[in-house]
């Protein structure tokens, strides 16, 4: 058989037409949203107008149909920066001295620099369908954000973007390419929300979170009835709109007949790794196959490996319905060190409930040890990856070097979620052997969980 | 006729293996360079061996050899970030509303942000093959320095980069970047050499240039015998390493059943243009085809469209070869106010002949008209691009426009050399308007021709 090449794409004919939602084929699906007034079971989609667009809060409950058409808008707005390549990392697995074969999804390469657009994409045209004029949201990193602001200045939208203020001070240059695209940054905790106000008024000095970004954001949506909110992670709607990730691999993998032993993303919210293992865990949903799929998350931020599963905020202003999940607790903030993303306190419902069936595993690791796993891969595969997406490399380098030891030629996709061209403020501190790790202790979590409302 | 999809890829297969020579169909060649010392014409490669690998001087010197293989290991190396796309601009030809059909080809795509990775390949890999340890290079707003950065780790040579210290100061995340692949960075003038001596003696607060810190990289690479010099422009080598673009383009173009009408590029020293322009060029110089060819090059220095073709320096510290060409004079240094690359004094031999024989247009543009025409093309096409390459998408605009005027459906076909995501002060200087235009009068440019070295 020919050489299998470095980059595998599809056509546009060969790109999904329709998403895939995984709850469809879940023999348990995770436990429902509860109103955060009466702590009952959000029942209806209408629960959720108030916050999201109509369409996104039926495809948030909707547990039973299993593909679900991508609107003709959106196929056309895909095509602007879709397909990604399948990238097989020949030069990896050479260093590496591996048998294994490692491949990975690569969604970096659009101007959000993340697979966040996937998403945005359907968030914005939505709205603008429903007759929005405007959406709010929040950003950490900045990806999404970005994402957003790309999506929004296509179909037409005002947006305004809360983003942490710690990543407001360090990226000044996200904020530069969100408002080329036209979008309004305001740094969070700000004093434009009565949340906002509130923390500053406890804590004049902090850094903010994304828990506290989301509830500004979704303060501000309130107040108009144009106006929506968009959440770029952990809801049902995301994880069904990146769905196209794993999608487009398995597709691109038939092409070049592979098909992954164990597939490795990284976990901030879950949108990517859900995302790029949907299709592929509806394979061993349904025992075709018995894949492997692992969770790479930061050891200061460690929902799954170290937090509780159980009902809590999705945001710090406790607005949110409560989700069930694994979670560090909504007043959770990892430590000032960390960089790049993955700084939710919570973990993606789904992802929750298959981790607690059993179904994923998931491995925590200190950001030096992600730094030099991105530094090899930047070496060798010739791609800057986002800090994000280098947990992910992590993982499919510890997985490789496995395959070592056994002399196993185990097939391995994980997802390049990103590029690091905004975080090379953090690649200095690598390069110049500044950067720390930190775990936090027990003690250290326990005031987070404190915090979690008493339902079960 | 289906639909032409917005991305155009080769496969593998369909990968050019062989560079184009284009002075091999040229009426009339270049004229050749001069020995810095006796201004007699260089007659053969060797004369250039102390600067250059052995082979990238026969290369230079080969005014015959029509193809030129790639060396296999090239070839693998390709195939980490190429094929690079045929995009079809849609939404910018609907934005507006243009009969024209506009393509573009997108050598950003790669973590040098451009597409000078092309031509870093082949200086590094021959580098190694000849046997050599290091390298020295200079680099103006980046992006070379970061290509040559990354083919440098992959075929493990040492770097040293000369970074024009405007660049150095405004840019830290580019130097970044060139580190994290392992290159060290030098801000240029510098007390290394003694060309940076001197200039820093005469001239201590100076910005730098191109030129000067083409000097240093020059003279620190011939310290060492196992260490040569790289350039990333304006020589006959680097045309032909990226022919590559224009080779990949007709391919692609072919698949869709188009052919360019007019191809633009932004002009600094060449190698975009040059690259892309090449195998049409061909067409033309045999007499298949009558497209028209327009460089594109910033106001502030307008080598093509105000210089002088004359005998000239390639540096500022006169150690080069001179070289026949469009040229501001080798002292010439932008206005400080001039936002990213294209500040070059002189212009590739090659296209300057062609220029000067009628082959090719050119049209020069202030900045703010530049980044006007990038965010258009940023909010449609949903691509950020280099300030370099939206020079080129300026020309598209206004060649499109020309097509609504007279209602033609005219095939366009430009270069988007790169993504913009280190530029971002230059963005926010336009988006808050404080970006400043600058036109040299012929004053100002009256003392670079006065320094123009007499030989004609």
């Amino acid at each position: 058989m020919a050489k299998v090449p470095y980059r595998t794409y599809l056509t546009e004919e060969e790109m999904p037409k329709q998403w895939y939602n995984i709850r469809a084929d879940m023999k348990e699906l995770p436990d429902p949203l509860l109103n955060p007034g009466t702590l009952q079971p959000l029942t209806a989609p209408e629960d959720l107008y108030p916050v999201f667009c109509e369409e996104l809060c039926k495809q948030e409950m909707d547990t039973k149909t299993r593909y679900i058409d991508i609107p003709e808008e959106v196929l056309e707005y895909y095509k602007t920066f879709r397909p990604s390549p399948v990238i097989r990392a020949y030069n990896l697995e050479k260093a590496l001295d591996t048998p294994a074969k490692i491949y990975f999804k690569f969604e970096g390469n659009n101007t959000s620099g993340s697979h966040k657009l996937n998403a945005a994409a359907a968030m914005a045209y939505y709205a603008k369908a429903q007759g929005l004029t405007s959406l709010t949201t929040e950003t950490g990193a900045g990806q999404w954000g970005t994402a957003l602001s790309m999506a929004c200045a296509f179909f037409g939208l005002d947006l305004t973007v809360y983003m942490v203020k710690v990543s407001y001070q360090q990226k000044p240059f996200r904020k530069a390419v969100m408002e080329t695209y036209g979008a309004k940054i305001i740094p969070s905790p700000s004093d434009t929300t009565e949340v906002g106000r509130a923390i500053l008024a406890n804590n004049p000095n902090t850094g903010g979170s994304l828990g506290c970004a989301i509830s500004e954001a979704i303060e501000v949506s309130m107040r108009d009835d144009n106006c929506r909110y968009a959440l770029g992670s952990v809801m049902n709607q995301v994880l069904l709109h990146q769905s196209i990730i794993g999608l487009e691999s398995k597709i691109a993998m038939e092409k070049i007949d592979e098909y992954p032993d164990v597939v490795i993303g990284c976990a901030g919210g879950g949108s990517n790794l859900g995302g790029l293992m949907a299709a592929f865990m509806q394979d061993k949903l349904t025992g075709k196959t018995n894949s492997r799929f692992v969770a790479v998350e930061p050891a200061s931020c460690p929902s799954l490996t170290r937090g509780r599963y159980a009902y809590d905020f999705c945001d710090t202003g406790r607005m949110t319905p409560l989700a069930r999940m694994y979670t560090l607790g909504s007043d959770f903030i990892p430590s000032p060190n960390h960089a790049g993303g993955l700084r939710y306190h919570g973990m993606s419902p789904i992802l929750s409930k298959l981790y607690h069936d059993g179904y994923m595993e998931a491995i925590a690791v200190e950001q030096n040890k992600v730094f030099e796993a991105a530094t090899l891969f930047a070496k060798q595969e010739q791609i800057l990856p986002a800090p994000e997406s280098s947990h992910a490399i992590y993982g499919a380098i510890q997985e490789a070097l496995k395959c070592k030891e056994s002399g196993e030629a185990k097939t391995i996709l994980f997802g390049l979620t990103g590029t690091g061209y905004f975080d090379m403020q953090a690649y200095t501190q690598f390069n110049e052997g500044t950067m720390s790790d930190y775990v936090p202790t027990d003690a250290d979590l326990q005031s987070g969980f404190n915090g979690l409302p008493k339902v079960d």
